[in-house]
């Protein structure tokens, strides 16, 4: 049995303290599956993230065997097989939009960097930090020995976020869902789509109002993560931290049968979607693979949903395109 | 399969918001078994309950039936079959030992009553809000219908902290050391006791000093909650979560054959100490109920070590015995 060895940037935040524990109590790999755990930040976080690795230590986990706590990137994706990239510079007052993508672009092109020198070639990566699709793409093209089927964005909270607005408003359990996707962009222009969605092997479209779905439901979802901030004071980070070990699990070891999941991927051309950007789709994984479910029938009102997303992440790679 | 229901105290705080998420992503149950979780908060922090609440929605956990956010013991406690007594009020500057002892019986003695009243007759209780062993000891009299074996306060984590020190210090995984035990009350007086404790089956006291045991270990053990503040700059959250979930689950499942486990629980007398209070003691579980590992020889050193922690524990009785 090998041991796989797991990267956590900005592991000693929010959603970094959230996931540490919930990986190396055994729920990313399964119980019984031993890991190496390397642990990014910061040089100013890095006091706490040893306060995390002790925390980690007293946790007397059984499936951990060793705890890196860095400020090194290439230390900390050395041999990686898992690399979830949660760290990244938050919006901060005054800062444009495009600073924000540039400041970011700089993190994560020399975290691209270290993981095409470092890391395990089966690598899988997924980016929670936002702007997080082109933060992935920038990623992705700084290791340009890696398959770009390596990088991936987290659309899962979106997914589940979802799954519950749905689940709720039709008074069903969220595991009686099928189908849903969440498109393109993880921001205000994502598309929470439900045309394909069944409830209890029933369509999802017919049990609900077009005004309630378009006027509700994916506005509820596009902006979840405000509603969140408000209650909490505080951004969601269990929830987070939750999506991205249900995302690479799944990516891992499988997705349900007759069900797919969404994660924003580097685009194919599917569905018309300009090649290269890291996009959302639906996918259905196997064997460590994934495959973009194809040739769903999508209307009028769905295409101008995604062609609205695709021109939002067009844009961001304009900003950043120097640095691809 | 029937639903089982379980209670957080101090559900929007640091620990309360590392453990909702780990139980009701099925690590305290197993998944597959659906459970109701009930989340108790002051008035004051019911927003952000309610954010704790909205997140836990936003995981569509298969296994999570209801969420209750609420400010009312009887609400919170009705049908509970596993109780995490979590919130309790810390010591403010100025406060003396004996105003924090009250205040918190005042917050357990509501709670013991609402369990006497509302919850499942073989309700499991684990205290974790410090005073831990004399809140544990408050609530237990304040619910007489219940067996006063349904109550228990938290050791495992300074059981899991002992096991990491000792690994390090031999060189060895948490996972090869047995028969450790941490007894007493969760504070400074506790005693990590080696003596019995084998590592790969030799006895841990020949591979460590005397002087190691005593002037480094015992401390860094008793000490480990401050080192953790000094570092995070906050209290042990993770790592507190993590034990009142193995701590639960070995209760209510059973602990490992040829082990045991450190639980404060009700003395019978065992080991000369004062019946009725909440001392911990190296037990062993199975089918939902423990047992205390019995006739262990005890060297001069370690008895002393027992009576001062049992000596505290009848003091801290003593400050709150008008209200048992």
């Amino acid at each position: 049995m090998s041991i796989k060895t797991i990267t956590i940037t900005g592991a000693a935040g929010q959603i970094g303290y959230q996931l540490a524990f919930r990986i190396a109590s055994g729920q990313l790999l399964g119980t019984g599956e031993k890991m190496n755990l390397k642990l990014l930040e910061i040089p100013i976080a890095l006091d706490a993230l040893n306060g995390v690795a002790m925390e980690l230590d007293d946790c007397a986990f059984p499936s951990l065997e060793t705890i890196t706590a860095t400020d090194n990137a290439s230390v900390a994706f050395q041999d990686c097989d898992y690399a979830f990239l949660v760290g990244a510079k938050p919006r901060g007052p005054g800062m444009e939009r495009s600073d924000l993508l540039i400041e970011n672009a700089g993190i994560f092109s020399i975290q691209g960097n270290a993981i095409n020198k470092c890391a395990n070639r089966n690598i899988k990566v997924l980016v929670v930090g936002n702007p997080a699709n082109t933060n992935a793409l920038i990623t992705m093209s700084n290791a340009p020995d890696i398959d770009p089927k390596s990088f991936s964005a987290m659309m899962r909270l979106d997914h589940n976020r979802a799954l519950a607005q749905l689940a709720e408003k039709t008074d069903s359990h969220v595991t009686s869902i099928k189908k849903l996707t969440v498109w393109g962009n993880h921001s205000t222009t994502q598309y929470p789509d439900i045309h394909h969605a069944t409830i209890n092997d029933k369509q999802a479209i017919d049990l609900v109002s077009l005004d309630w779905m378009k006027n509700t439901f994916i506005p509820n979802v596009q902006n979840r993560g405000a509603k969140i901030i408000q209650a909490r004071g505080l951004s969601s980070a269990a929830s987070a931290a939750s999506a991205a070990i249900d995302h690479v699990r799944n990516w891992a070891f499988g997705s349900s049968d007759n069900d797919w999941i969404s994660m924003a991927i580097p685009s194919d051309g599917s569905y018309g979607i300009s090649e290269g950007i890291i996009f959302s789709f639906p996918v259905r994984c196997e064997k460590g693979d994934y495959e973009i479910i194809s040739r769903l029938e999508m209307n009028k009102y769905s295409e101008d949903c995604l062609k609205i997303s695709e021109a939002e992440l067009l844009e961001e790679r304009k900003a950043v395109e120097h640095l691809l």
